[in-house]
């Protein structure tokens, strides 16, 4: 009944669209990584395997006021290399498809031009080719490609019991810079500050991960693009075990801002999404050199919590328990 | 000057905002293929190279009245095989990264799953991962991988002085077709069902170029996608060599059009763009060896003319010498 009656893709959702999709598609018989995952791989003879990652950037939904065409074409490379970033895999080449609205002047594409190098250069690749051509809004489509090997790739699934949960930065920050963006909210100069360059100059862990995966010190990993609980699901759902969250990673500039406007401040870290660190699992007896692994590039190893047998995500605290619901930024949702 | 004032992405057109772009990209110490080929490539090893591909069809410019979703998603994969077919690399995976309006139904999206599928297993290869979003109008951008070595690859670049001229099929169908659908015009059934078959279910020349490459008889090759005129200029420029054609290949189709409707054949056959074929250059004494390979395949190879010192594209017949100008099919210029 459901196909006679139209249904339209803002009521489906990005997922239920993915999954329509999928349900074409023949599986490649080499292919070494499963749908759903950060990125694609296939097999190129016995023992590498290249990475392949697509992820497009458009601008009605994923530009807020005061974001530059220089921004947000260096964000449409963030993204892609997060996502390596997680699976620990060097970006070796970029590709870049562009839709570019006919009354964008020469300036617009000579910014779009400098954000993507600017990008490329950060994360110490190169773009190698593309395509342009005319569209109704932009579309900034990034292809990245590098290689690995299938005793190196890290994915979401293989987390075990008793691993430690972590992750590499605080979250909310992104979520509360949108609505200071947005809705043009005064607030504290000092921490008003991290919150918009948290949205404007997002960075990918991609040092981070390399190290991680390179010295075998994870179990599983995904980037947090979605959001926070999301990606806790997501490692839940391809390990087939639970998460026991213990303390919600809630950035310090995001404690003061829900404070001033009355906000949920764990509403913010765990459901915001467009943020890009790492979440991963540890096995125990690996803690201490991953967190010095990570400390090498500047940052730090955050614990949540735990991997459990019972399959749920859940928040533990003192006096509670409850569960972490999935929920979070969703293409076609918002709005 | 020209900065200060606002120019538009619409008065500079493609080729001046890809080199707009190009200028602000460092080139990768191991690129492979030269920016302004069909395909990029890097080098994965000292013996391998890794090919990548992307292109994208807009809605708004790309999909004429009649052309179903299905089709549209099928030539969005046949756009990409194509300048595979045109370096005769495989085309081991793809990707799909889509931008979906809102108010697409169920239907439409099962639609464009049917078509990807479709095209990928039409050129034996296989859809592994890709990313899906909502846009103001549906863009299909894809991304292909494959891998070949430095001996086989064959290049825009690379004809020689006395080369044959060949292409894979007559021209002009699509831009009569197009004209047909555009302004539905009514025409004898016996010829209009292939004009517009040309239209909605193009066909790359994928099994043609991986023969022709893996048994050495071509010295370059480009597909015809943006109009033979630009092809053969593209081929001129690359190999610093002129081209003389001594015959338009048009389409027995194209002619009755064009008589019917008193339109110039020739026009139609090399200034259209959106064919498939594949436009090459062949040593003499591989000739025969080059046709019969095409003809396994059920084609043949159609020589038009020769490779000259003269760096020119030119037109000679019994009683006339002139160039054939650089005009086709540009994004932002059309409508």
């Amino acid at each position: 009944l459901e196909d006679v009656i139209l249904v339209t893709a803002a009521e489906l959702g990005e997922r239920k669209i993915i999954n329509l999709l999928i349900n074409h598609f023949r599986k490649a018989p080499h292919q070494a990584v499963p749908f759903g995952d950060d990125v694609a791989g296939i097999y190129i003879n016995s023992k590498q395997i290249a990475i392949l990652k697509t992820d497009t950037l458009v601008g009605k939904t994923d530009i807020p006021p005061t974001m530059t065409l220089k921004h947000a074409a260096r964000k449409a490379v963030v993204m892609n290399v997060s996502d390596f970033a997680s699976k620990g895999v060097r970006p070796l080449a970029v590709l870049v498809s562009l839709t570019i609205p006919r009354h964008y002047s020469k300036s617009d594409i000579n910014e779009i031009g400098a954000g993507l190098e600017a990008g490329a250069k950060e994360y110490d690749t190169y773009i190698i080719g593309g395509d342009t051509g005319e569209g109704i809004d932009l579309t900034i489509s990034l292809m990245v490609f590098g290689i690995t090997s299938l005793d190196s790739l890290v994915l979401r699934k293989g987390a075990q019991i008793d691993d430690i949960i972590a992750v590499t930065g605080m979250f909310g920050k992104t979520r509360a810079g949108l609505q200071i963006m947005m809705n043009d909210l005064q607030v504290t100069e000092s921490w008003k500050k991290p919150l918009i360059e948290s949205v404007l100059m997002p960075k990918a862990r991609l040092q981070e991960g390399l190290a991680l995966v390179k010295e075998q010190l994870i179990t599983s990993s995904i980037d947090s693009s979605d959001g926070l609980a999301i990606s806790l699901h997501e490692l839940k759902n391809h390990s087939g075990l639970g998460m026991a969250i213990t303390a919600i990673p809630i950035a310090q500039e995001v404690m003061f801002f829900s404070q001033e406007y009355e906000m949920n401040p764990e509403e913010l870290a765990l459901f915001g999404g467009e943020e890009y660190e790492l979440v991963l699992t540890v096995r125990p007896e690996n803690w201490i050199r991953a967190n010095n692994v990570v400390r090498r590039f500047g940052g730090c190893l955050i614990p949540i919590g735990k991997v459990i047998k019972e399959f749920r995500v859940i928040l533990t605290t003192n006096h509670s328990k409850r569960d972490i619901p999935i929920r979070g930024w969703e293409h076609f949702k918002a709005g």
